[in-house]
């Protein structure tokens, strides 16, 4: 695995759009040899050929935030899209320390073994603040880091949710071009972001550690329920028992909730990622999902359902951009926040007041 | 209590505005003579006096749809702001058949007994099409209904949903202003709308029944990790035993969700509505929570982040209806949904396409 945007050759990445651009030259440094990028229907055929370069190349595009890329990318995308959605698309989150990185390292090993290819990829908005803390370190997989057959990427760097989101989303749609039949999106269970995630899987699954209440803390409210199944890490030695004993109570909690709309009952397993325990069983689990989603019509109700949810999360989310940045906004919008938080000025009558100030500003 | 929206006198409300406006004449109707509504001030005076007639022809006012009248409502809500904030804001939500009716009846006597008044308002953004089906027949609080201290309101007919919430939070202002010490905000546990009186209460009760999974169908998912507290319905005669155990079920459950932001842990306590068992119970939890968040300064916090939230839930939705309610736009959209969901443009062309579209139309 490269880490293609700390590549110096990528530093300056430039596209070949048939509009000549002179380049910026810096004289004190000594004029780097810069390979040329293909067209976006040479990238498309390399993708479609599995190669491995063009599809970091791209991916590379796709998270770039100049518009020249950016246009390239779109195109990339777009042409791909025909010869995406082959894979299963898989998310994976749980709190720091309950064991991700080696866990996704042996269902990885194990899915590989099944035949076909793997792409994992991350979501963390926060990986700039704490570069490396989610797939940074791709000694954080050694089987996977080393397979022929897998393509680990981490995060897109710091941006909005939705902007990291979007990147990972499109690169989804490359690695399913380029062959992945199984993707993993990792993420962590502290934020946001699991809601990004499970908005792009098609399972959804919780590495959880036995621990009740207070050892807990860190995972977000509300995942649980979003969960397709929930498994109990580290079920290994003197652990055995405390494992099975949090299986009996994340089992006895789900009958509590309703059935999902999935008509699928999100199932309980332990496994140790460690010793390698349990994996097959824990895949099989994910198997029959897939059978199951597939058979009862879900699965492409579901993968409809995301595509609309990301235009129309895309749209809004450019509505309040457009909004939330415009300086003069922000500005008079300081104010009016404090008035509301000081109960001298109604939530609406603020909101109306911004909105028409921001009306009589085009 | 009077449906004072149904009252013939209201049909042509008029607002004694100071400026002079044309009545709209139907010759073939005999003129009805009808009362002028009083000024603002008039009105802000009525209801710091705590008349109830005053109050009900102010939230007619929030609730209408005519921009004369909301013109009006939002000055008396401005007026009435600084005397609000004075009361416990409870949300109470339960699926049908829970029995929320005749417990909010038992729990509202129960308050009122200790002194008092309690308002008893509702969000239930459906309640056009069901006309009725909550606090539509003031029959079911039987009690309440007749009770002095009492001021119950149905829903505001249906609308958006942030319609109906913004109208019901703009009513928690002006009943406080009237001297109400106690607000309930019923809701029904199907849709969206418990997040919405979730942001505008200080403890959110769930009514629940003895039962698993299938039988809790009707529930949404996540609202039992919004609950400060969840209370389980028709705990007498043979059914004690099942209410115990959903009881013992609830309360292992929620040790295994984190400690909510607030500290409070959530308790699951047993009543009977009907036979009215185990009321103060319930009562003595709410008190012990009031006092725990207003000890450790989360109380004000929560108030603090609701009216920051509600100002940016405005914002929001109106920046969203200024785009989707464009009939240019709406069209555009039709045929760039279908192109998504049969996966010929990816959802972020598809989104850029429509945003560039609507810009071009400004």
């Amino acid at each position: 695995m490269q880490h293609i945007e700390n590549d110096p050759a990528y530093s300056g990445l430039t596209v070949n759009s048939g509009v000549a651009q002179p380049p910026v030259v810096n004289p004190y440094l000594k004029p780097r040899r810069r390979k040329p990028l293909p067209s976006a229907s040479e990238m498309v055929e390399g993708i479609l050929k599995g190669d491995v370069t063009t599809l970091s190349r791209a991916v590379t595009l796709v998270e770039s935030l100049s518009p020249a890329h950016q246009a390239v990318a779109q195109e990339i995308i777009e042409k791909c899209l025909p010869y995406s959605g082959n894979s299963r698309r898989i998310g994976i989150t749980g709190v720091p320390g309950a064991g991700k990185s080696t866990s996704i390292d042996v269902f990885g090993l194990h899915v590989l073994n099944k035949g076909g290819k793997l792409a994992v990829l991350a979501i963390d908005p926060s990986s700039e603040r704490t570069k490396g803390s989610i797939l940074g370190d791709k000694t954080r997989m050694e089987k996977l880091s080393t397979h022929p057959g897998a393509f680990i990427r981490p995060s897109p760097s710091a941006g909005s949710l939705g902007g990291v989101a979007r990147k990972t989303r499109e690169t989804i749609v490359l690695c399913e071009a380029a062959g992945y039949d199984n993707i993993f999106v990792e993420t962590v269970g502290v934020g946001q972001s699991e809601t990004a995630v499970h908005s792009m899987v098609d399972f959804f699954l919780l590495i959880q550690l036995a621990g009740t209440g207070d050892e807990l803390q860190g995972i977000k409210r509300g995942i649980m329920e979003m969960a397709d199944g929930i498994v109990i890490n580290k079920a290994d030695g003197d652990n055995i028992d405390r494992a099975r004993l949090a299986q009996a109570q994340f089992r006895s909690a789900l009958h509590l909730f309703p059935t999902p709309e999935s008509g699928w009952s999100p199932e309980v397993l332990t496994y140790s990622g460690y010793y390698e325990l349990g994996i097959p069983e824990v895949w099989d689990m994910i198997d029959r999902y897939f059978d199951f989603v597939k058979a009862n019509g879900f699965f492409d109700r579901k993968r409809a359902g995301q595509a609309r949810y990301w235009m129309y999360e895309t749209i809004d989310e450019q509505l309040r951009n457009n909004f939330y940045r415009n300086p003069q906004v922000e500005q008079r919008l300081a104010s009016l926040e404090q008035q509301v938080l000081s109960n001298t000025r109604s939530s609406f009558t603020a909101a109306r007041d911004i909105l028409d100030f921001y009306a009589s500003l085009r």
